[in-house]
């Protein structure tokens, strides 16, 4: 005897547990298990996020994605006064005079114009007033500089509708609202070993589901046993293919691990000058920055009086899931030698201070960087968010539990919408992304 | 000290050999090194192929590819006399009523006609007329049918200008085609552990190459040491990610088994009859046939006198490469349980026979079905062929060769052209191909 749902939904991270609220809330009469291996949910790659959220792609699909996100984060924290600890200090893009006149980011500039993406180019200039701790121009004598590839600073791009939040704050806001509505108990500590896929009927053949039957997924197999489901939600980030590959359901994401470095600011004060940068925005602390060589960026963390310092590991990176894995944690080494170099060039007020701390996660890359929504033989799949899962996490749900209900059109926070079969494998009809951090 | 060639190609299936001829041929001045882990070119997955050709797609871009490959191909085998065993015996699709109408199979006919690809709809009289040895209708009492979810046969698509060939045969022209311009021996019983990514340019530095480093595919280590190129064509289809992955080096190819299966006619006078089915083609003998249920293909082979049997692995059939492994074969009880019970209700002349010989090789499936050919940090990766490499191989190998030379366009046999960079990751312009086996 075995338990049976009409709603499995695999993996408590961000996107888990907002289609688990939006099928839960719009389906009240279904039952809806929510499993993850962790000991509560958001503890795996969602709490290893730097979090950060913005509207600033340049695929149309993604800036839909989170512009309606963020909205609701917004409606969450300033309406329902749901603490997210949610900061619009803005997203800010440093770039060269030849990166910014790159086809690629005129034809994203032109897109956020198109779709009201609100942005503004700040010159050089006026950039340097407003950060004077950063350092734009690099002489033709600084051989460092030269032997790194630094761009100089002529632009930036600030968007002011961006911000950083606390994802598991979200996940807590989600998950609260998934417990008032749903009569089942999340089953935490739990890890799924595999997909069910049974032959419809089961006919008691050896060898089971057999190439003329038709074949459904049907549950999960864990450690406690078997529990069936009429549909069961993979919502599992960069693990997607260790549970879809062995049934054969195609799914096509590539996981590469991110790293994110704590350095302390307090008892350093230019840090702290830094940290507390005004003029971007009324939170009074520096924008989410990306510099404009190495894929480095910095988040400011006011709360804690630090910056997370990332980088986004492109060719050089091995795809592969590394999570599970024994050294799975941050690399000092990758932060000395590759990392620190560019931050303390850029922003000298980082030079000789070592990360406090370091953390690690796996992306989900998606081909064309964006998140990837579909059904296939029972299941529906959530996936591909290729490193911006949390701040189009609410759109996602809701785009997932239109799938469900068959609905031809998703309808995201403040009534815009989206085909539901929009970001499938086969109707698929997106812009690919390429901004990409 | 390391040796050094202008291109290294890695895999000598049917796409490297042709890429390396193409490339060779048309960039007369550069060194081409053809490496591959067997004792000689095509002995990996081309030589388990079906090799069966066919330009019946629904994709434009898998027409084009096709329709001038088989039309090289033709070239080869009538005006230049390099035998290839090949027979244009025809495509058979077996069709219900109600598969017949489906959109997508009407989208596939409109596509062909749009796209002047020859072939003719049967209806089920004619088709009875010329096979009488097959079923087409199953009574309502024919349980099995109805457990099996069986297809009636009612209509039929017929391709006059598809077939098979010898996939060695086919190896061995563009083999010999290379080694006449080549000046470098290939070199075969050489394993690629992995690709050299490297600084450019290295600074000894500890960890290179670094985040902030330019780097590049530089060339390849072996079991006999490292070999430099400027370009290393990565032509090794199902174990692509195995070389890309490491790297950073995006793919997005998934492998999957498939498995063939020899049944012997000769002894068996309603199986010869069935094999030397006239009427279809002058060859005198069956057109590759589908069965409209389970995904079963039934393949003439009029040398040997024997049928060769195939099935479309689709959900339940896992997504891994496992050439590798060393239980690596065609599985008896697969045929027996999936196989043969489709077979011989549509060709009960199959009945109480038992496949001879069997063998597997595994497809490299990309998300759409269309072949990736694209150029990534030094690497020309040529993959995704999808089950459909041999069939659209010169096609490839011109694009590989185009893509190289920086030409906007590749002129594939006949003239037709097709933008060199439409089948990349980024800038792909396909239409998703629906009609797979």
């Amino acid at each position: 005897m075995t338990e049976k749902f009409d709603i499995i939904v695999v993996g408590a991270g961000i996107l888990g547990v907002a289609s688990a609220y939006y099928l839960q809330k719009n389906n009240p009469d279904k039952t809806v298990l929510l499993v993850d291996s962790q000991p509560d949910a958001g503890q795996a790659n969602t709490a290893m996020s730097a979090a950060a959220i913005r509207n600033m792609f340049s695929s149309s699909t993604n800036q839909l994605l989170t512009d309606t996100s963020i909205d609701f984060f917004r409606h969450i924290h300033d309406d329902l006064k749901f603490d997210l600890t949610l900061h619009l200090c803005g997203y800010l893009w440093l770039l060269s005079e030849q990166q910014f006149k790159e086809p690629s980011v005129q034809t994203w500039m032109q897109r956020m114009e198109a779709n009201d993406i609100a942005y503004r180019v700040i010159e050089q200039k006026e950039l340097q007033q407003l950060i004077p701790g950063l350092v734009c121009e690099f002489s033709a004598e600084d051989e460092e500089a030269a032997l790194m590839h630094l761009n100089n600073v002529d632009y930036a791009l600030f968007g002011a509708e961006c911000g950083v939040l606390d994802p598991s704050l979200l996940v807590q806001f989600y998950k609260s609202e998934f417990l008032k509505l749903s009569k089942v108990k999340p089953r935490f500590n739990l890890r799924v070993d595999s997909l069910l896929l049974e032959a419809q009927p089961s006919l008691g053949l050896p060898g089971e589901p057999l190439v003329w039957q038709q074949k459904q997924v049907t549950g999960i197999r864990t450690s406690q046993g078997n529990i069936h489901a009429d549909k069961v939600v993979v919502a599992v980030g960069p693990w997607t293919n260790t549970l879809l590959d062995p049934v054969g359901i195609p799914s096509y994401v590539k996981a590469k691990k991110r790293q994110l470095f704590m350095v302390a600011a307090s008892d350093h004060p230019p840090l702290e000058e830094l940290l507390f940068t005004k003029g971007f925005s009324d939170t009074g602390f520096i924008p989410f920055t990306i510099l404009p060589s190495g894929g480095v960026y910095v988040r400011g963390v006011p709360e804690e009086k630090s910056f997370w310092i990332g980088c986004a590991d492109k060719v050089g990176r091995a795809y592969k899931y590394t999570m599970d894995e024994e050294d799975y944690s941050g690399e000092r080494a990758y932060y000395e030698n590759s990392v620190y170099p560019v931050l303390s060039k850029y922003f000298p007020a980082f030079a000789n201070i070592r990360p406090g701390n370091m953390w690690a996660g796996d992306y989900a890359y998606a081909v064309d960087a964006i998140p990837l929504i579909y059904e296939h033989s029972g299941v529906l799949v959530v996936t591909g968010a290729s490193g911006s899962g949390i701040m189009k996490a609410d759109a996602i749900a809701r785009i997932a539990d239109a799938l469900y209900r068959g609905e031809p059109k998703a309808t995201l926070y403040g009534g815009r919408t989206i085909p539901a079969d929009s970001l499938g494998l086969t109707n698929r009809k997106v812009e690919v992304e390429s901004v990409l951090i």
